[in-house]
């Protein structure tokens, strides 16, 4: 599909310029400098030349094919250079030219004529206002971007929303020695999108593990549906800018599409197997590590070091990452006593000492390596000037090809000294993902064993409950919709509720003292009585809640004096409830996000939502791990399980409740926000025992 | 004092080598490479001559004067020859050989032994088993190490406790192109120590700025004393590592000299105004933003990009810092709309787009410079090909030189091309801080705000409380010192409590049913009793707590019932005291550490600090301002103000206690453990309703 785009044949121009540094001339050197083995093609109605190549005056003139053109010139003209290209029969424009949907409207109309003649053609186009795309593959050295960085043909494929960014991780993973496969900057993405291209990576043979860099999605559900895929075959490392306020509205300035902070992005990464990163010079390397070591099996991590102090360093880090450092065995002591040096410290961190060679450093990644208990390696390697540094160099590339087990290497050396890019050159030679600092190798290493954590993650697919009743849930909120009531009756809330077997507490809706008699008998004292009225929104502090009435005569006081001082609202009814107390407060809530469907929320009620914020989301639907990991994952989780002689809640009954209400929200896309606030858990047990429903009101 | 160390005007080596690679050879070495600019005396009994400088058979056959050796020799030959040293008149030697405390008894016995020669000629030792010093100063260029990396003067002081992270750290240092002044890693640091170097340092006027890196310290309360007047005129940026279990123990491993998490040192650096670090890397980052540009004044930043992204994760990472990025003021707005490009974002972040060179960079920074609020500056500079890139740099270089208000620049480039390399030499030679990220810029600029904070700071002194007589207090506790006993009485921790004006709820101790109600009806009601007695050391899991007693039947009856169940433990008292329902429960504790004083810790009870772990320490003494900080330190300090509708605490009480608390602590060092759990705090007093301190006993 995008192969046009990706692996052009020949790569037309228009807009080819003789002014060095401008644009059109800059992607054309870099063609040219980067190898191209297409055919490329000035457009220039002026020039008979552009950098040495005939130029065209126009693309009708070019005599061969041309499956990829860069377009180059003043926004007004590109409507009818996209006609031109059409005709031509060319299959994908990068539109490097500025001046559309960021620039306000006249820009958005230009947008839409072109989009609309690409169309008609069949063309697909990138961009506009964005840079292009590279391809390191030796058969086709396309470089189709004014950037200035040549990456060395590799298995990391980059896309990148911010074009300055892909630059930045392009040019890291150059400095770091990485070889690169595919990569794209899109700009504005007016039609080829981030998701397209993730696929198309993922269907790239030569592409191992894929960089991306976003601020967010316009259609996240299509990004959750096709990176789904991806993950299953290979790592994808994300990093989401634009994750707090003031960065996100640094985002919408540059982008012109987002606003706001955007928790999803961060939810579906960890739905789908996203590796996420909050550090673009850790993802990048991190991608190192990933370029060339297999995915350990475990955390378990066994140290080798020269050094004690890095290693103390190190550690910290790992630990960081929950990876621990376990004691050696017996049998990999013994083994380590007879092949180090006396000084060397025979535990984990096996400190080989400052002056071990090659010999001991093998004998120590041999051990590990053989170890059942340790399932990755990190090494502190600090060039000691009375060692033969070249002989360690050896010896650790020799294990890194084994490729057994993964390994990194912290390596701490002089390279302006000739002795040591020697034993640079070795380590590089053999990809041996080599970093400048422990905390930086601490930190690769942790990312692989994330990943691999993530590769044994299996979340299940959603349970659908049978017992419920979508078309009754269906038909309340319909008729709340044409009677225009955005907020949804405490009546039509626990309807909804039971309409998906959610637990409420023992309820009843009445409109008179004499019928909340009645109910109150009927459920059993206590009560609660909620007043219900669409003009009282917080009825709690509208002193329209009286919990524990114990008898007949405190049910009618109650109802009869709310009548009094809330009646002027409008008509009231009451919500009698069974009162239920001295369980644990929960709260389950849930909000739909633009483009994507819900996200729902669990955590403790009262102050632990209000004051702690200690909540976590999941994208809907909410499979049973996911509900797992979400009680699991609030920071008070030690609360759920009974601390101080308490007892621990109904924790199955909770987790169920979650799934109960995804499927619900599954079901009833138009609900905007819902929250069943609090829950009230025992140890057998679980109740709703209010709940909120907003829907989104058609136009 | 230690000059002789640092400013060494001529170097003798005993065990100076004619083996290349060996230590005796490599310093020597070191010393002609780095220029040295004083006497180099090899001592060798066999060779005529080291490394083409005249070699002496003993230290006795030099001709000139002496003032510091190193030792390369067999450990067991140290002692001998510290007394040959003594003779000579020598007055620093650095003993690079190992073998010492690290390894053993006879190591520790050995390090003795010469120690106490050293001591008879007042000669100070630097190590054993240690690297040694560099000191850059072009006048003498000392290189008195056998590490591989060869600083360029700078103001930058390393001191570390592990050799391997300081040369580390100089040659990320050097790496960054950041200019040193004095080195100093100190193995066993048998003599002279980390803070010992850190004053010397403090009054060295060359230097500008410090970094620490430690794993601890013997003499926690030394360094608290040396390092507070030092940062009273430097700033001391410092890494901390071993924070982790696991890395304690490879701490521990390697230096022999301390076991578990001590998380004292880290307190320590906040009690004093010690920039703290997790990260080597980060560091040294943020110490080439020291070495050339000023403080700011407060926290707000204005952001120059001239490319999308890396400005939304600079702003990111700011905002982390507690950085503010506020709205740029009309008037700046009006000036940038004079002289920036129609497609530049005049907002903040600026983006003056990726066409813009040196006149709208310099622009766009004057008006940062001059709007009043903006403290600091953030630059994201990518060398666009389309631009003249040594204008931008030039610019920022001249505003950067005007010293007006820090700048850092994330310069992002490709290093291979000439043309930027430039570019690069003009930033360099501007000594403009250059990070190859965004993150890694933005959290320079976030240290350096970080500092200016620091600097602000005045904890103040402790208060000393007059109403309070500690000559009771300190008798109880010898008293119980002298009856054998660790775990004060309840009667003697309430007197304690007393002496030093701390309220407590009204309390009598008594021994008889009869006594008990009679205590009771003095307190009023409703009380509390608790059994008293030295078996019985948890009362409330033992059944010796009964709370809210309303008359004198249900005290007698419990008083009766308990000494009956609990009697057979041993001699019962009864503590009663006044039942004060509805606090809010508070926790003070305190805990002697080694070497240091005494730790306060505060939080708020239950399940707060025992599922939360939400508390915060500080070394005593403790001031009003660290009393008030620990306040609002705790993630719930919400909880303090009042929420949904509940008063809040009188904190002024809590704050009192605190600080005498630590009044009691440092009148009475010889109590290990302390705390007053719960202490009940309402609208309007705090008391302590319980408390519990245990004692050293003199051996």
């Amino acid at each position: 599909m995008l192969d046009a785009l990706f692996k052009p044949k020949a790569v037309a121009l228009v807009g080819a310029s003789t002014k060095e540094l401008s644009i059109g001339n800059v992607i054309i050197r870099n063609l040219q400098k980067y190898g191209y083995k297409g055919e490329i093609y000035p457009v220039n109605a002026k020039a008979a030349e552009v950098c040495g190549l005939k130029a065209y005056p126009t693309l009708a003139d070019i005599p061969g094919e041309v499956d990829l053109a860069h377009i180059i010139i003043p926004s007004q003209f590109v409507p009818d250079a996209i006609e031109e290209c059409g005709k031509k029969g060319i299959k994908a424009v990068i539109i490097n030219s500025a001046g559309f949907s960021e620039m306000g409207e006249e820009g958005a109309r230009l947008q839409e004529e072109f989009l609309a003649n690409a169309r008609k053609y069949g063309i697909r186009l990138f961009g506009p206002n964005c840079q292009g795309i590279i391809n390191s593959d030796p058969e086709l050295n396309a470089y189709c971007n004014f950037t200035f960085t040549f990456p060395k043909p590799g298995s990391i494929s980059v896309v990148a929303l911010s074009g300055g960014v892909g630059a930045l991780i392009m040019q890291v993973l150059d400095d770091l020695d990485i070889g690169q496969r595919l990569y794209a900057s899109n700009g504005n993405a007016c039609d080829v999108s981030i998701p397209e291209i993730i696929e198309y990576y993922g269907e790239d043979e030569g592409t191992k593990a894929i960089i991306l860099y976003t601020e967010g999605f316009d259609k996240p559900r299509e990004f959750l549906e096709v990176a789904r895929k991806v993950t299953a075959k290979k790592p994808v490392l994300a990093m989401k800018a634009g994750r707090t306020e003031e960065g996100a509205k640094a985002a919408s300035s540059h982008t012109g599409s987002l606003a706001g902070v955007d928790i999803a992005t961060e939810l579906i990464f960890e739905k789908i197997g996203v590796l996420p990163f909050h550090d673009e010079g850790e993802i990048v390397r991190a991608a190192m590590a990933f370029s060339s070591q297999p995915i350990p099996k475990g955390n378990r991590a066994g140290i080798i070091t020269n050094t004690g102090g890095p290693a103390v360093i190190a550690t910290d880090v790992l630990v960081g990452f929950g990876i621990e450092v376990p004691k050696l065995c017996e049998a990999s002591i013994a083994r380590l006593q007879e092949t180090q040096f006396p000084q060397a410290a025979l535990e984990n961190p096996i400190d080989v000492v400052a002056t071990a060679g090659g010999p001991q450093f093998r004998a120590a990644l041999d051990v590990l390596i053989d170890d059942e208990q340790i399932d990755c390696i990190y090494i502190n390697f600090v060039t000691a000037p009375f060692t033969d540094t070249d002989a360690v160099a050896r010896e650790i590339v020799a294990v890194s090809q084994q490729r057994r087990k993964p390994l990194v290497c912290n390596f701490m050396t002089n390279l302006k000294l000739e002795r040591y890019q020697k034993t640079t050159a070795i380590l590089k030679a053999g990809e041996v993902p080599c970093y400048a600092n422990p905390g930086d190798a601490a930190r690769a290493l942790g990312a692989l064993v994330q990943y691999g954590r993530i590769q044994q993650r299996d979340i299940g697919a959603p349970q659908i409950f049978s017992n419920t009743d979508p078309a009754a849930a269906k038909a309340i909120i319909e008729q709340a919709g044409q009677a225009g009531r955005e907020v949804l009756s405490a009546f039509e809330v626990y309807r909804i509720f039971e309409a998906y077997g959610i637990p409420v507490a023992p309820w009843q809706v009445v409109e008179t003292a004499k019928a909340a008699v009645a109910a109150a008998e009927q459920i059993g004292y206590p009560v609660v009585v909620k007043v219900d009225c669409a003009e009282i929104d917080h009825k709690s502090d509208m002193g329209g809640v009286a919990i524990n009435l114990k008898d007949a005569a405190a049910v009618r006081a109650t109802v009869e004096e709310m009548q009094n001082r809330l009646g002027n609202y409008g008509k009231l009814g009451y919500l009698l409830q069974k009162f239920l107390p001295g369980g644990r407060e929960l709260i389950i809530g849930a909000s739909a996000e633009r483009e994507l469907g819900h996200l729902v929320m669990f955590g403790l009620g009262g102050i632990y939502v209000e004051v702690l914020k200690d909540v976590v989301f999941k994208v809907a639907p909410v499979t049973r791990v996911e509900a797992e990991e979400m009680l699991a994952g609030i920071k008070t989780a030690a609360l759920l399980d009974g601390v101080r002689g308490e007892a621990g809640i109904d924790k199955q009954a909770v987790i169920e409740l979650i799934q109960r209400v995804s499927q619900l929200l599954g079901d009833l896309p138009m609900i905007e926000e819902m929250d069943l606030n609090p829950i009230m858990a025992f140890a057998d047990k679980a109740f709703a025992v209010d709940g909120r429903i907003r829907i989104q009101l058609e136009n």
